[in-house]
């Protein structure tokens, strides 16, 4: 099943249930009002939730009405983790290449994760919004999963039991404010702004055999001002799976309902099929001739990012944002 | 006004209404069942709550009852936000000073602050459950603010009005675990386990004169298997007050209600208080002796954190946990 959270001018929005095509959409009034109680208390809710999918799916939900992704906030707008891993390591690989760092024997066998800020997630078409262009505005398109409880120490296979949802996840980050901040020492921090979700999570089985060793494998696509930069394979080439990257938050403590694990930007090695930030891209640059040459985000600047499955249907919706400056 | 989340099999608690001698209290039932939904809507339920607490504080609340820290939950025992700072300078110098690292001269304009995780938040009472003892257990006693929504953009006087309760937080660190995980680049990650806070949150008038500047001017005690280990000044040293934390999370993004924001461990010039984490007790020593003598805590070790106000009675009440081994 699929489900969102619609605008109703709450914190948290109305929990709808959405269609398999994305084309209707049915709220869930009567069975719960918000995602984060049906993560709470998913064996008993989520089988009516099902129900309720099975019937808009088949055109028999009687007050179905239109799915509009606008409407939509992220599936869970606030939620109480967030955190992200970098599970595409040659998308670690190419950034510290270009800037002459050696890649660390562990990072092969060790995922690397931050923890991100979760208090205010955005809709897929809400605006990024930012006080400067200076700050190096860029998207990163990943895949994310919504867990329900993790124990501590709980195994990578395990952990895969615990994965309740699937989306997409845009992880903006400000790329000029980085370096200062991670010399730091204490990692991303105004560095990473709110991050938005796709307009829809959707249970793993929506997607079939793609769905497999805890990757997803399909293909996620980036559009940066109308001009598709990416069409990255999120499949094989995910080095540290769903189940390894939630086993990694759990080795020391445990992992609640309701937290949102990001896969990092989506990269593979064959350039070929372009970029899923614009970071990566200017480090190829960097690589190919001394020096980027591709700016980052400027305000007015849209992104979409979308993944289509077998079926050539959006099995997220889109995400579609555009840079907006702080209204003062 | 006090108030605390008691333990009612729920993941969020019952919120009840605290005395300010800490002896009695008070459900909220009729005004509001948790803590998180007073933050989300304070102009309206804050003032119904005052009410209940003033009939509290002169004996006319008709159905209290004696108040029990051990039954509480953290007031939030699941966050949106745990953002956590190092507002104490004299700390980092200190650690820093130890591993001959250098003190970076942005440090003392630039407040250093990491993400925390905040699903999962421990009460006053509960056991530091740790898988091994080899991680390097240390208590890591602060001061920590709840805020409201905050704007980006908020100046640090600004900030301060969108703090609507203080308590107290021993934030659990792995120490053993930290170098290897700030080698990676990406901050703490495994090395912070659940954070677990104060039985009681209190709203900032409860302290009187002792909060000024966006500061608690009161001393902090820190109890280590029944030794007193620390009694240092949380007002002064305070490099960096809780508006100048909170605009710092504001630079790049909105901080929505319930965001909790700790100063960092309280630390002092003067090594004759004590100590407030056993990390600073061993930086001293190895500054003074070349090596750390004393060990991280055990499993069976207790840690008791307190605060008294300006007429010697508990503010929070205390924090008092006991090192348990994971059950498998």
């Amino acid at each position: 099943m699929k489900l969102a959270s619609y605008k109703d001018g709450s914190r948290d929005g109305q929990l709808v249930v959405v269609s398999r095509d994305l084309g209707t959409a049915h709220y869930a009034t009567g069975i719960a009002t918000r995602l984060q109680q049906v993560l709470d208390d998913w064996n008993f809710l989520s089988p009516q939730l099902e129900d309720l999918s099975h019937a808009l799916n088949h055109g028999k939900a009687r007050h179905a009405f239109a799915f509009d992704p606008r409407q939509c906030m992220a599936p869970l707008p606030r939620a109480y983790q967030w955190a992200d891993g970098s599970a595409y390591i040659n998308h670690v690989e190419l950034v510290r290449k270009a800037r002459g760092a050696e890649m660390p024997e562990s990072f092969y066998t060790d995922p690397l994760m931050y923890q991100g800020a979760s208090d205010d997630l955005l809709g897929a078409c809400d605006d990024i919004v930012c006080p400067s262009e200076e700050f190096g505005i860029d998207f990163e398109s990943e895949v994310a999963v919504i867990t329900g409880d993790v124990a501590t120490g709980t195994s990578a296979d395990e952990a895969l039991e615990g994965i309740r949802l699937l989306l997409l996840a845009n992880d903006v980050s400000l790329r000029q404010l980085i370096p200062a901040e991670l010399a730091k020492g204490f990692g991303f921090f105004q560095s990473k702004p709110a991050t938005a979700f796709s307009p829809v999570a959707a249970t793993p089985d929506e997607l079939g055999g793609a769905w497999q060793g805890g990757r997803v494998h399909l293909k996620l696509e980036s559009v940066w001002n109308g001009k598709r930069v990416g069409l990255t394979d999120a499949g094989p080439e995910m080095t540290f799976h769903f189940g390894q990257l939630i086993a990694h938050i759990a080795k020391t403590r445990r992992v609640r309902a309701g937290s949102i694990v990001g896969s990092g930007t989506v990269s593979n090695k064959d350039w070929a099929r372009g970029y899923s930030c614009i970071a990566e891209k200017r480090a190829i640059e960097t690589i190919e001739s001394g020096a980027p040459k591709t700016d980052f985000m400027k305000f007015g600047d849209t992104i979409r990012i979308e993944m289509k499955g077998e079926d050539g249907m959006s099995v997220f919706g889109a995400i579609e944002q555009k840079v907006a400056p702080l209204a003062r």
